[in-house]
């Protein structure tokens, strides 16, 4: 199939995102978030985590497993950290929010650590650790997710490929950024490849029968990248 | 060249090492932490970490690159965290103080991060977040180094290997402990592939003119593992 020619500005497709969101239930403040961190993901080139995943999260809210209109508490809190029980927001809203109170404690103490529990998926978390780049903070982020890697030599999912993210602020121009799955690659990746009719490269992926396999609709499992060194990175942090 | 037979038993073993540390005018103290450190990599079976490097170390002492006797300052101090002058000093003499001063602040306010600045070779960096660890808190220790390993596809050193270490304690098992350079390997298992008079496999290494070799002594640039993802963890952490 050939890539497809169709241009959208970002305002347009902005606001056809948010609306979305906000016929799904969401707030608008909360549909503003989702939208933006969406196309963020577009602007960056990470297909993989932008708009086409637009469908995936209204089926998630209409299954009950995403939470619309979550109640979102602080369970637990020291001067430099924070535990927030997410209530199964949609990952930027809660995330964003955490990011801002744990930005306020590094102010006040040096560092701010939030952990968020009872989340679901975080989107293209480069986003976050940016929002602390660009008021001159270092940030990290890293999310867990349910069993989706094999572990090596293995067939089927034991470990997570849990996600990095990195931002550090430069004196002169924009922010570095390092943003990766601990798989070969994320598994948005693959859902790109059979939105484009793409074969995938042997490595990436395990079909059901533990079996590599180059075409992405037979995708069950992921592979670590650097072998045990991913594996362990996605399985630690 | 076949494996030594030689078996050395843990405390002369200790002894010795201290013994040459202490000659080479490292206080007591230091010296008993350097020599535990190094002790500790080889009891887990890390011998690219042990003992091997004594000599390395010596060298280092000889030539004023590493302060026997440094001078260790805070910097900087806020309740979370603290920036350290090591002057030079041992890794594991400024490391161990280092992460003693960040496990209280990490009791007191939830968190503790430092930093260390004019510091030499950490050893093998495990040793650090199972101290958080044995105390019941979870570990992460990052170490910076020289530039030694190559950007993907090119042929000479441009970027660091950047070690990373996590350790989480568990309730009922042993303490769960990632300890990897990301690179391939670390510089110390080539060497070891030296002491054993060894060849090395495709893709750990690159000799002096960029091309991939087998011979450990001709190893001039280590390679990143994963490709991409081993290369920008090593640039950013």
């Amino acid at each position: 199939m050939a890539e497809s020619k169709v241009r959208i500005a970002y305002e347009p497709l902005k606001e056809f995102a948010k609306e979305v969101f906000l016929r799904a239930g969401m707030p608008s403040e909360d549909a503003e978030i989702e939208a933006a961190t969406l196309i963020w993901a577009n602007l960056r080139g990470v297909d993989s985590h932008g708009v086409l995943r637009i469908p995936w999260y209204v089926e998630n809210i209409d299954k009950g497993v995403m939470n619309p209109k979550p109640n979102i508490q602080v369970v637990k809190e020291t001067p430099a950290t924070l535990l927030i029980d997410a209530d199964r927001a949609l990952g930027p809203v809660v995330t964003t929010l955490t990011m801002k109170r744990v930005m306020a404690k590094a102010k006040e103490v040096g560092i701010g650590w939030g952990l968020i529990r009872n989340h679901t998926h975080q989107g293209a978390i480069g986003y976050y650790p940016l929002m602390a780049a660009e008021k001159d903070m270092a940030g990290i982020v890293i999310a867990c997710n349910p069993p989706n890697m094999v572990p090596y030599g293995a067939r089927v999912a034991g470990v997570q490929n849990s996600p990095i993210a990195i931002a550090v602020p430069t004196k002169r121009y924009r922010s570095l950024i390092l943003d990766m799955a601990t798989s070969v690659v994320a598994a948005g990746k693959i859902w790109l490849a059979v939105d484009k009719g793409e074969s995938i490269p042997l490595g990436w992926a395990l079909d059901k029968d533990g079996n590599p396999t180059t075409d992405p609709r037979k995708y069950a499992t992921l592979l670590p990248v650097g072998g045990p060194k991913g594996l362990r990175l996605g399985t630690y942090v």
